[in-house]
């Protein structure tokens, strides 16, 4: 040992030091420009927004000069405290983004909060990203062959590997050069210290809104910060953001569009024309988004509701009430009664304060902590034929267990409706589901479920039927997760540098 | 300064040191006898009660020898996290109490947290209570004089004076000669080194159910703990902590019994007569319990809906939908949808992740803060009429803000319903709605209020259509709040030590 | 069980429910009057007074009608964050009290913080404690039987028992009337909205001291607060929080004297006469106060130094060097090596920031939890003839760890010397050493105790040696635990009402 | 805005994006191979090396095949508590590696906090840096133009990079090859999932030692881990880690030495060959080291006492006493009270529990903050002529406050005694004190600083009289911040790729 001869050296066992990649991040992004409270602001949009991810949020501020930010795990109002927020105001912002994240079946890191905060050749940038891209992993390991160092385990941060290299540096647009390189779902706002650039990727996989702050003024008349004429630009995920912070709703920024967001006004330019079949994400209306925003142009609520009644049109059956699966489960439920004109009765109730409970050791102990979050109403379901209605079953495990609950409470037939057709397949673009084999639906027929859960009959809402409450052409809309018709293929992504997709190539210089 | 002769002594100013006192509680009682693992089945039957009051919680226990507890301000999940329980479920419990405290108008001030562990001549006593006395602080006031200390401004710290007194101590059975000196209401659970016992007011105003946990035993087959024939008894302010838990529901306390619960069974006596008209709070019903408990023998969903139901019948009116208050209308509109045959939709939509917001300065973003807990859904309500219920108005202002809501989303007609009649009257029996003039219905015709909410019809429900929902005779439900009909006289409560109310005298020895 | 007939009562096993009662109390009491930065600056002198107690702490404030405080576990910097400071300051107050607590031998209960703060027939009241009382068992156990109820297990509880009580209050100044039925030791900060009361027993056991902070001016030159002439008035146990806050020492409070402070003027009062034979404690100097202060007239450095001086001159011993043990020994070493002409060397180095280690399994982490806090410099020690010196020995067994350790180190001869006389006898009057059986020198030769620290030579400085060494006849300083001699006997308190020590009697009215 | 035609992009304010970085880094390292409880003993190691860094810890863990960790800012016991810990141990590692880092002038970032973790083209690594690059800005800037992005503002993450880099490696030895790029000191340890590899720069600028826990066994006797034949290897910055823990020193890691440690054994092999002029930092002696630590062959106490003695030769002075410094001062003023016969005395009193104080508003609270944290012994310090010794001046500030505390206190005459030469210069090698201006003695006379600080007299010890304390040839001790003798000039390191100093060369494949 005390030789200093040069020996064997040891190696790694080789790879590609992917053992904790995570890669389906489903989110929410928010920008707003020219505020002095712009942080404030960006935690109630994030606040609003909530529903799109649980797992982890972050906000990251420009004063002009320079970023700074803070991130952490768990909710919004768990993360910032009135110091934490202060301290973010105290800097002085004149911009900010903020993220939620969405909590994956793998192990969630502290490392992947976003909004990321990365220094390269031409200064800082924060980023936070919505969807998910199926070309990072091949991208990464491309940097990483290249000599690039990793910090987190998240497809986003890749983006800047990207925008930070000399190929796409020396292009005259890097921003747009990086998104060409880019396949997938991406809902982008990037914050710089003198701009913030918002962007969305050219199939309109996941929704992305601009909107107008109403600009104030301070005591003297002066107008706060630096509005632009029509207000303060933000930009979020959905539009219930804009409506709870009083913003005007202008436009969804379009596929393979750049906003520019600075002191000089707003500035749109195309990284890419839109794709010619787009891939509007039809799950946002069965389940992801707020009720009360309106998706691609349509209300989710109403969507919803016209789910139920076309539910009720496929399957009608005599029962004595149309129970939703709370909370998932209200809208389509009220559509079905409505349509079917059996009356609509609550019999789980759900308890609101429900979060961690930390019980571990008996059988009693667990069981009853299942039981805290939903409360089943004996008397509307002792000896009753129900109608349950959920919005989709996506493992299943959750479902049969409720479904249990109610037979015990004496229910006498369970009629179970879902608003979507079975799930069939992952999702490469944003919904982190499951892998294909913990699909419930995934190889096997209805009926085969159907006795799984123990019900006395199933039925999934048709494509078609499903189709037919959304506007648009149906080509446009991406319903891989039912149809497994992949707009992309996850399995084989453009990696080469140069070879990008068609709509995309046409803007490269 | 220097010359150390007796001054004239400076008195504090004269008066009761009553400046801080509280006096309404709402709340949650759980106690839980022979159960190695009662610290954490407490915490989770707190849970399934947290919606019975969210200011603070408690757990007390008894290793058999000594009591030890935890308070804290916040909610159970807040409070308790796994070191606290370990912590508890260390010093081998035998006995458990816990207790949930409403937030009550006034300051809220740690030193009330229950439940109250003291000190007497008798060893250790724990106290959980539900309820509010009226005689609380004439009683007080007699304790100071004759110059006993406080350390709550609780009404329910006079019970433990009561009984560490030597004329209760001199008696043979000390815990009911305290009881017969309360009046108002009360639903108790003490907890004694070696017992738990429970007692509830003669007049029945809140619940108090007994229910037993099944048998647990270890992997070699021997009984956990030490249950009794028929298992663990647990006694609960509503039978959803036994549902829960998986208990049985064995029966409500008798209104004027003490339940004794130890090693040798559970003893039943009592220490009064029930008053000979019943004192029931009609508004567990109407807003205050679980809709999946049974309270006062009847489901309170069952009950809500059939408010709905009525309240259609006593004021029809033509629209496009019926649509909820989430969540407090949701049961009553889905009763009227049913009975009126009109559409149920969700028009506002609740955040659920909505808590603290550390918002302050601008007006723009208080509007925010208040937008962001019940987002409107413009596609359902703009250009509509609607039919909006509620189960209760108590100051007006939150409704008011609703209805604006609603307006600036563009409602062409609001016809507004409330489940219950106008609450006119304070209570003093454990509900703490606001004082008198604080109630939007003191003293205010409907047709006034209508114009202050700004809607196009308002209707209560009738005192008799509300009576008609529940079960039992009229006259022994308290409809005080609706009807100024005092069951006992909150001004002048009875406070010298013999003159009992008559139904409690007999049992004096 | 359904039969609610009245069944035998059970009663808890009778006794005086004192098995969690605590006894012995270490502390430090602060007082100021009129700044309104009183809670802040009572902050800083009980940061300058965390020697005196590390268990917990807390502050009572008044703003002129009411008192509010907080109390918690742990050390003053801890407990108190900017948010909860800033919210006593928020409160406009006039006053404060402020308390260190001593982490006694056995369980600490975070409801023994104080100030305590009650509410009795004269209003509230805060009160701060050091001192132990001997009576005070008796005295709860007379108050428990006549109905009274105790939140706490401290002996202090039951001074605002006898305040609050008729007897006292029919007193034309029932404060002096209070402290009259007193025995033990005890310097009181009372706190009463609109004065501050501060009084020391006559025996003077405990330190007390008053003095002026200057006053203060806003930048219009109108004073801060209300100062008196000469300052604001401050109060405290040790003369180094007046030297921290730069407040010049005016005197101490005298035996048996009452300082009543508010907004007219400092009066002063007697409650009793000086006792005949006062009871300094002399471990003040040897152990417990702070070096920069002066105690009894006398600095407490200057003290340890004259003390190693007579060690060396009792007990000289030729060796390599003088080594303290640290940090308690190292004012009697640096007197040691100066007397005696041996070099003074630092061999055992302290890690200053040791505090918990959360290390639990294995031996080998334990004893290196236990080698973390002293680092032993082998160079200094191997191989030399050491004169260790330490201010005391308690239980012995950390002594013993710390000679084992020079010993693997090396050390050829351990001469250990202790600056103060075997601890043979428990106090009774605020300083909590241990339980009789736990003293390692109860019982015991000093021959016997060197063997069992393995040690080649022990001297302890001899009692003579000691009160050579400080002010004033011996006679007036108690060295009961060393000597025994008690000065009053604890077994036998003054019980009952009337019969109280002669020196106090004479100002009965 | 309407029109998505591309327009003239933004850019950020071109620049090096380095307007964050932060430089000097003086901290501790540690390693451990092969114990179950290795994060534990870690964070054990790290504790006995708080000293060298306060700002922020951090432990990685290997659990033989991915690559876990938890840092924070504070101290270790803030950082780690219980759960932490549990959670570390519960992964099972086969290793750890900690870093303690120290508070640096400027800002302090959480992002910073070592050990890093970073994925690279051949998997996960961790690294703990102790010292300081002077190529790194270069090194960064050649990155940052080749693309990549940092995440840190630390100088440590490029050594990451170069480990990554192609060119790296494609050699036989890509770590060795790394290192050799590097100029200026460094110890480090990295972990990968399955070694631990430490490597000391070639001028020894740092220390660095190995060591061996014993090896333990289980209680049926097998042995714990996986222990080496002669225990557990560990690594760590000072010896007083290997004392604490129980561990045996093996030798230091030698200049320009790889240690590469797994289940294979110790493998060393040179990266580089000795400096022909070794670099040691003499300033280890003076402050930095704990006193019970060997470092660079020396115990650290020793020589400071011996430094004492050679000041009293240097400038003796007639005196009353000689007082040092808390807790710097303190070893040579022992040496110097020894050397001169004048009597040892601490007139200066540390509070042991000052950390953070919430003092903002008042001149006087402000004043008082200062006091809090040393009192001065009015009784030792008036009146008399006080020989202070402390171990150095940085800025000056702070000594000037204490030198007007003692004259406040009534000090005759000061002569303050310094136990190091006056510090001119800055250190680019891993002492942050401050930019040359800051530095008090930077461009001015001991005559005027004696003015300065208001001595009436002041000594420097000499770099001869400094060095004849420490062993080895005087040009292998690196005295750069005293005299300028640099031994790489920061302002001209060697940047391009190939060019490598002559000693790493010949290494070179």
């Amino acid at each position: 040992m005390h030789d200093p001869i040069p020996l064997p050296v040891l190696r790694s066992t080789p790879g590609r030091g992917d053992a904790h990649r995570e890669k389906k991040e489903k989110c929410g992004v928010v920008g707003i420009w020219g505020h002095p409270a712009a942080a404030r602001l960006t935690y109630l949009a994030m606040y609003a927004q909530q529903h799109r991810g649980q797992e982890s949020a972050g906000i990251a501020i420009s004063d002009g000069h320079a970023l700074t930010g803070f991130t952490g795990m768990g909710l919004v109002p768990e993360i910032f405290d009135s110091d934490t927020l202060e301290k973010l105001a105290r800097s002085g912002p004149i911009a900010a983004i903020g993220h939620n994240r969405y909590s994956t079946a793998g192990g969630s890191l502290s490392c992947n909060a976003q909004p990321l905060i990365e220094s390269y050749i031409a200064g800082q940038v924060g980023l936070a990203h919505n969807g998910n891209l199926i070309n990072a992993e091949a991208l990464r390991y491309a940097y990483e062959e290249a000599g690039h160092i990793f910090h987190t385990t998240s497809d986003t941060e890749v983006i800047i590997h990207l925008l930070a290299s000399p190929q796409q540096q020396k292009s005259p647009d890097p921003l747009a050069a990086t998104l060409r390189r880019l396949q997938g779902a991406f809902s982008l706002a990037f914050l710089f210290p003198d701009r913030i650039e918002v962007a969305r990727d050219p199939w309109a996989w996941r929704p992305l809104v601009l909107g107008y702050l109403p600009a104030e003024a301070d005591e003297t008349g002066r107008p706060l910060g630096k509005p632009h004429e029509q207000g303060y630009p933000i930009v979020a995920s959905e539009t219930v953001a804009l409506d709870v912070l009083g913003a005007k709703f202008i436009r969804e920024i379009e596929p393979g569009e750049i906003l520019c967001i600075s002191d000089r006004g707003i500035h749109s330019r195309r990284f890419a024309l839109p794709a010619p079949r787009l891939a509007k994400c039809v799950f946002e209306h069965v389940y992801f988004a707020n009720p009360a925003s309106n998706v691609f142009g349509q209300n989710v609520q109403t969507v919803r509701e016209m789910l139920g009644e076309k539910l009720a049109a496929e399957a009608p059956v005599a029962a004595d009430c149309v129970m939703p699966m709370p909370d998932s489960g209200r809208s389509a439920a009220a559509g079905y009664a409505r349509a079917s004109g059996i009356p609509y009765r609550e019999g789980i109730v759900p308890n609101r304060y429900v979060g961690r409970t930390f019980i571990k050791p008996s059988q009693a102990e667990r069981a009853a902590a299942v039981r805290l979050k939903l409360n089943v109403v004996s008397d509307i379901v002792a000896g009753k034929k129900l109608i349950v209605v959920d919005d989709s079953i996506v493992r299943g495990t959750t479902t049969k267990a409720k479904m249990d609950q109610l037979r015990q409470a004496g229910a006498k037939e369970i009629h179970l409706r879902i608003s979507c057709p079975p799930i069939r397949h992952p999702c490469y673009f944003g919904v982190d589901f499951a892998t294909r084999d913990q699909l419930i639906a995934h190889g096997r027929e209805v009926e085969e479920i159907r006795r799984f859960l123990g019900v006395d009959s199933l039925h999934y809402l048709t494509l078609e039927g499903m189709l037919a409450c959304v506007h648009g052409e149906a080509r446009h809309w991406c319903t891989a997760c039912y149809s497994g018709d992949y707009r992309l293929d996850p399995e084989h992504p453009v990696t080469d540098i140069v070879a990008d997709s068609p709509q995309m190539a046409m803007f490269e210089q």
